[in-house]
Order: C-alpha cells, then sequence, then structure tokens
C-alpha cells in the first residue's frame, strides 16, 4: 500500500473535525461567501502544476468542508432532504471503495441480487403484485424511464421508427408537479406544448374531472393521450393526487399512469399515513426517492413498474460484447440492458443496509416522528400571532408559511397588494439574514401561477431526527431575525 | 452524536480487514458463487423485522464484502474501469458525507465552483476556446445531453412541438460505436432506424468516406441529418476516429460533430498520445469519462460543448420553486436548470480533488506508465507462441487476443471455421476456470458483425498501478489455465 493511501484514513478525523455531524445551534450551517469572493478564499483552478503534499491537500480539503453547507445540521431545511441516515453513509463509503457498476451480476454478484430484493420489496410495499423495476440518478430520470415504458406500450414502433411520422402523443400531469415531467417530455420528443398541466385544488391535488376534461380535448384534437403522471407529495405543498380516481380514468381511456412518488412514497413506511398512498397499487409505474425526507445519501430513487419484461424489451440494445450469451452463469441476472445506462452507479447498498439495520419498525418510527413533528410544527406556526399558513392543512411534511412583521399585523381589510408585497420581501430578507449569520437554511417559494408571492416552505425529514425544540428554533428564528430588520 | 454513528467509524477498518485494497495475487479477486447459491449465502430479502445489533449489521457488512468482486485487484481487468484513486475515494466519502446536491450555489457553493474550474480545465484540454458543460451521471447519459443539444440546434422548436410533424432526424456513428448511441435515439424520439452505422475500417475506424455517402443517401430519402457521434476510444478495440477528417463532412453538411471520449478522453493526459485526440478542436461537443481508465470512482462523467448559453437554453423549464430570480447572489451560479435531472449528486469533487493533489504531472505519469505497460503487453502477447493478436496495432490501452492450446497450434491451412469455433470455446472456458478459482477477472467479446468470436479484451487502466508484472501475470495465469483444459 503506497503513501497515497494515507489521505483516506485520515477523511473520517477531518471531517469529525470540521463538524459535519454536530448538529447543534453554536455550528454554523453555513459560512456564506459569494461567489466572487469565495473563489478568492479558495484557489479553485486547476493549473499545470506538479504534485502536491499531503498537508496541503489535507488543507484543501479542510476549506471544502469549511465553506460547503451543513445539510446535516439541525437547522436545515432548505432542500426536500437534509441529514444522512448513519447506514445510508455507511452503505455509501462501502460502494465508494468496492467501485463497481451494477450492470451485470458478473461484477456485482451481491449489488445485483441485492437491488433485486430491493426491488422485490418495493414492489410489496407500494401493492404491485409483481413487476419488475431498477435504481436510476434521480427522481428526474426514473419518471423518464416511466414515460418511456409509457410511449412504449402506447406505440411499440417508436423505438424503431421514432416519432416523426406517428401520432402526436400527449402527457398529463398536474399544474403542481414536479417540472421534471416537463424536461421529460422535451428530452423524449414529445414536446412541451403536449403536455396538459391540469388543475387542482386548493390544496394542490390534481382534479380528476379536469383531468377527464383534458383527456376528452386531447382526443377532440386529434392527438393521442398516452401517459398520466400523478403526485404523491407535490413539491411546493405536498400534495398527493387522488390515485383512485385518477386510475378510474386511466383505465377507462387505456392510459399508462405513473405515480411520482419521489418525495410522498417515504409514508408508506408510516405506521398511520399510508392512507395518502391508497390507490397507488392501480398505477403502471411509481418512482420514489429514498434520498430525499428518509435520508439516504444522494443519489438514491428507485423506479418500479408493474409489467414484467417491459422494461427489458423497451431498453435492450443487445450489445454483445457486454451482456454474451453464452455465459456459465444465468444471464437473467445482469440486468444492464434494462437501463438507459451502460456503467450504473450501485445506489442500492445504501438503502438495503438502512432497511437490514433498522428494520421496518426502525424506519416507521423515523417516519412517524418526522409526521409529528409536522404536526407540532403545523399547530405552533398556526397558534402564533406572527405567522400565517398558506393552506389551512397539510398531508405531508412540507409545511408553508408566512412571517407577519410586528408592523405588518393590522387588520385584514388592510392587508392589500402592497402589503403582500412586502410580506413577500420580508420572506426573502428574513432567508438572507439567516444564511449570512449561518444560523439557518430554510427555503422560499413563490406560486405565480396561483398568484402567490414567497413563503417559507419549511420541509420536515427523518434526519438528523428532528424534535419539538429544533421544531421551535426554525420559528423562534424567524421571528427573531424578522424583528432586527 | 447517538449510538447509530458507530458503524460509520468502523466501516474504514472492515474494508481493510476485507482485504478491498490489497492486490496481491493471494487474495481472490472474487469468491465465485452461483447466484442461486449466493442467494443461500447472504440473506438479501428485506423482511418485516425490527433493528438488529451492530454485531449482526456488521456482519452483513462483511458478507457483502467477501462476495464482492474485487476492482481494486491487480488482476480485474474485466471492465474500462479497475482500482480507484485514492484522491477520487476520498473525494467520494467527503462528497457522500457532506450529502448536498449540485443545483444550486446555495446549497453547494464550493461544489458549484468547483464544477465551473472542472469544465473550464476540460474545456481547454480538448481544445475548445470557449463554452459550457456539466457532470452526468455516466457517458450515456453525456452521449443523450449531446444529442439533444444538437436537436435542438437543428429544430429548436422540437423542445415545443415534439418531434410528430417535424423532418425525420437521422444520427450516424461508427458500427463500432457504444450502445449508448443506440440507446438514446430510442429514448429521444429519433427511433434506431433513424441511427446510421458507417462502416469502420480494419481497426475499427469511422471510414469518413463511408460517412459522406451515408449523410448523402440520407439526404437524398427526404430525411434531416443532425448529427454525427465519432468516437475516441472504442469500447472493444480502443479506435480513435479520425477527427479532422469528420469534422471537414460536419462542417460541409451543417451537422452537430461530437465525440464520445468517455473511453480515450484520458490519452489528453498522456506525454505522448494526445496526437490520438488530434481534431478534438473541431467537435461541437465532448464526452470524458474520469470514472474509466483514469480511476476515479464511479459516477463521473464530464460533458463539454462549444456553443455558450446552449445548454441552458435547451434544457432549462425555469421552476421557479428552486431558482428563485430574486435571490441575493448571483444566480448566474445556479446551474440546475442546465441539467435534465433537478436533484443531481456532487460528482466534480473526486475528480478536483485528483487534478489538485496530482498536479498535471502526477497525472501524465499514470497514464503514461498504463499505455507503456499496454505496449509491453502487446509485445509479449506477439512474442509467446500460444498467443495470437486480433489486431496488428492497439491504439489505445485495449489489447485483444486469443490464446492458443498446444494442441490447437497448427499450421494456418487447418485454421478452419471448426477450429475457430474451439479457440472461441476455449476463450470463454478460461474465463470460467479463472473467475471460480478466483485468480483473474478478464472480458471476452465476440464481434458477431465482423464474423468474429470470442477472443479477451486486455484493458490497461492507471490503477492499481500496473507493472511489466502484473502484464505478465494476465498472460502467465492464462497459460496455465488453458494448459490444465
Amino acid at each position: 500500500m503506497s503513501d497515497e493511501w494515507a489521505i483516506l484514513s485520515r477523511v473520517p478525523d477531518i471531517l469529525e473535525e470540521y463538524n459535519y455531524l454536530n448538529t447543534s445551534s453554536e455550528v454554523p450551517v453555513v459560512q456564506f461567501e459569494y461567489p466572487e469572493n469565495l473563489k478568492n478564499l479558495i484557489d479553485f483552478t486547476i493549473d499545470n502544476g506538479g504534485p502536491r503534499e499531503q498537508s496541503e491537500i489535507e488543507s484543501i480539503i479542510k476549506d471544502v468542508l469549511h465553506y460547503s453547507v451543513k445539510t446535516g445540521h439541525s437547522n436545515f431545511h432548505n432542500q426536500l432532504f437534509a441529514g444522512v441516515d448513519p447506514y445510508g453513509l455507511a452503505g455509501s463509503w462501502i460502494t465508494d471503495a468496492l467501485n463497481t457498476s451494477q450492470y451485470t451480476f458478473e461484477v456485482g454478484p451481491v449489488f445485483t441480487l441485492i437491488e433485486d430484493a430491493l426491488i422485490k420489496k418495493c414492489l410489496a410495499l407500494f401493492g404491485f403484485q409483481d413487476g419488475d423495476g431498477i435504481l436510476s440518478p434521480g427522481g428526474s430520470i426514473s419518471n423518464m424511464y416511466a414515460m418511456v415504458a409509457a410511449r412504449f406500450r402506447a406505440l411499440p414502433d417508436v423505438k424503431r421508427t421514432g416519432l416523426a411520422n406517428q401520432p402526436t402523443l400527449v402527457a398529463f400531469t398536474s399544474e403542481e408537479a414536479h417540472y421534471s415531467i416537463k424536461k421529460a417530455v422535451h428530452w423524449l420528443g414529445i414536446g412541451i406544448d403536449n403536455l396538459v398541466l391540469v388543475k387542482t385544488d386548493c390544496r394542490g391535488r390534481m382534479i380528476p374531472d379536469e383531468l377527464k376534461k383534458s383527456i376528452e380535448a386531447v382526443i377532440e384534437s386529434g392527438r393521442k393521450p398516452f401517459f398520466v403522471n400523478s403526485t404523491a407529495g407535490t413539491t411546493v405543498l405536498g400534495a398527493f393526487d387522488p390515485f383512485g380516481r385518477i386510475a378510474d380514468i386511466c383505465q377507462k381511456y387505456n392510459l399508462w399512469m405513473h405515480i411520482d412518488g419521489c418525495l410522498g412514497g417515504t409514508a408508506i413506511l408510516s405506521s398511520n399515513k399510508t392512507y395518502l398512498l391508497a390507490g397507488s397499487e392501480r398505477a403502471d409505474s411509481f418512482a420514489w426517492n429514498p434520498h430525499k425526507t428518509l435520508g439516504a445519501p444522494l443519489q438514491c430513487s428507485v423506479f418500479i413498474l408493474k409489467q414484467k419484461g417491459l422494461l427489458h424489451e423497451c431498453n435492450a440494445a443487445n450489445a454483445d460484447y457486454l451482456f454474451q450469451q453464452d455465459k456459465f452463469y444465468d444471464i437473467s441476472y445482469d440486468t444492464g440492458d434494462k437501463s438507459v445506462q451502460c456503467g450504473r452507479k450501485v445506489d442500492a447498498l445504501k438503502i438495503w443496509l438502512m432497511f437490514k439495520a433498522r428494520g421496518m419498525s426502525g424506519l416507521q418510527a423515523l417516519v412517524d416522528n418526522a409526521f409529528d413533528c409536522a404536526r407540532y410544527f403545523t399547530e405552533e406556526i398556526r397558534s402564533r400571532s406572527g405567522f400565517r399558513l398558506v393552506l389551512d392543512e397539510y398531508e405531508y411534511t412540507n409545511i408553508s408559511f408566512w412571517y407577519i412583521p410586528k408592523k405588518l399585523r393590522v387588520e385584514e381589510e388592510h392587508q392589500d397588494a402592497s402589503w403582500w408585497a412586502r410580506i413577500y420581501e420580508v420572506t426573502a430578507q428574513i432567508k438572507e439574514h439567516m444564511v449570512k449569520q449561518g444560523t439557518m437554511l430554510l427555503g422560499y417559494v413563490p406560486i405565480p401561477r396561483k398568484n402567490i408571492g414567497n413563503f417559507f416552505r419549511m420541509v420536515v425529514t427523518c434526519h438528523p431526527r428532528p424534535s419539538f425544540d429544533t421544531m421551535r428554533f426554525v420559528i423562534d428564528e424567524i421571528e427573531r431575525v424578522g424583528e432586527s430588520l
């Protein structure tokens, strides 16, 4: 073992030294610097110089850690992910060290069978009697897998002929759905004009009657509906579409029903929120990202579909140099030709190890705790005079709200457009102050379509394990910063 | 810090205990078990049980390690990757622990600037004066980025309208190119019938005149050529297409020229093989996978293109909840909307740290050593009576060859179809024996298109640093196993 390996054994120590796991409020979530400033603090450029001493390399690593955002901090609530599950992280480190690809049993014997077991578990969890699946580099690509499979079922010739002389295909999704559906229709040659954004109700759930009307209108126009994306846990409001009623419609019109459960799929692990996913068993396919609120390290996205064999038939290119037919073991374990990728990073070990280490009851406890904290957070926001919820109720662990500074707490008749403009502005200002002070990272979002300006979007995740205290900290901190403006 | 983090600190020790970095021939490359057998040795299923004790979890991890392939072993030559660069692995572990996404400066300040610096370095390396780029989850997706950008340049309306009422687009690639191009035309709605496989010469290089003829024929047929994929380092033979002459043709017909340099791009770091990439500066885009022979851990794929702004214009979906326009820092550093992904794993740190730690001269030494060992290996094969090269010469570090068992070493006039059939069979048998004995993993491949059956494909990589000794071991071991059949 040569000296260059010395750096690797130093990594765990340096990480600890840099508090990457310290979730206490004394440690900043981020040491913010403007981009141009940061470029002066770290030399990012790659010059033509020679090798560096180990001490220099360590110092580069320390700078990387110092100025990076601590997503594992208790006060990081900026994204749909936060923290990291230690078993998931252990799985990541092992995966990195073993450095192999997921395509054949030959080079990934254990990982092939782990992925297989994980897919089977997910099929069972989401109510698919049988089926197939694959791990992909993220929810956007999982959703694309669904759309490609749907297109193949609708027009199998497209694999060979392309779309040029085929009927115009049309996909449907709700106006609150993730933008990856828009990127998918672009990449896959369907076109953004052929993606219908179905209206949602006041809580952000797709309105089935609107879906039906849209489908009828598309058929009327001579185009061919083929795919409906429904969402389990929308990105902003955390809404769950009514899957049963959508399934009825998809069945009637013979359309592929996909559920983008990248965010909300995690509810299936809870003790009393699984009703949110009722009807998922009627979908043709489902995408779930354990790397979101559940805390598997990025990237970890599961795509499953009900029809066995379709994934292979649809995606296979039959490359003889990789998938030799005269191997001495059962080549049905070579999963590579189901994939749009060739080399494919092993993402299964992280979440499989989390399942193995925590068991179903351990994962359930984590998910239940997140829901409990989200409920507490919602109640606390509701009870404080300086805050206002965007919606009356929340189904998932996303909670949207505004902070109203003291001097703006006026009678409702005075809450006109300029008052709201000020609230939206304050939201962005509070965020800026918190980032610059490094005390908290919390996202804000507008919904221009619904004519709503900036509001805070709190997302309660499983890691680092939230508590009523960490929830109160969020609210107190916004009050503190808000009053200082 | 709760107890559950204890597992993480054990990971480096367990890895060491399991010899994942031990490259000596006394340690097996793989402890092979048939799939059904392996299922009895490890319980892959995810049951409904509760949490496990740390000792049980450690034992699961040890089983994973025991039955996994040691891709870091000196006798692993099965894929286009092998080994892992320790600085790259350190970068991976840090990335996993910091667990963030690459989409905004806000959550990835350091990583955003690292990716930016890396893209700039790659632009310079491959001779692009200016441009843009992104890291993707692998070469297949990098090649898809190229095709999507080309389609957008050829028919910008397609983003909106889809392909249904557009001219039939046609892409070109060589018959020796990677199958990801075939998967790309399928996914992107071009269709496999609209991918022309251009003939190659005896060494596997695209024949420019054949490309020209194919383009003319497609235009004649009323379809619209838009994209030429050329290859720097083909998967099997390691061939480099003649980029200058292909560029002339692309210029003449106004076609997007992409170079799939996923494998061969690494030659740019060598001291005397950069001529292989002559003409790369004339391409519109280039894909390079440092995770192949260079030894960055999977996944690490760089996509660059010459036209600034195109990547964003082509792929943007303008999601207001993620890419707010009223941020307090320069949002041009938010790269997320260039990407087809939303959450995007940080892949830049690994290769950036390799550049930083080794410097250009350190990387050059690694690459030069791989080329030297490949040359030595080729000479050694040429000089031994029991071996035969598939080609006279090799441009890259892939060397294809047959082993001829003693009793089959006959005069050329007796080398008929049945003799060859036996050679092809022996190739697969030797592989099977080596795997089962765990002594070596070396791939074999046929090229049915050229009517060639199984031959060994040796790929010399940068890690674990090869030597003339490790090269000789490969040949000696094939002789040993071959004679025992």
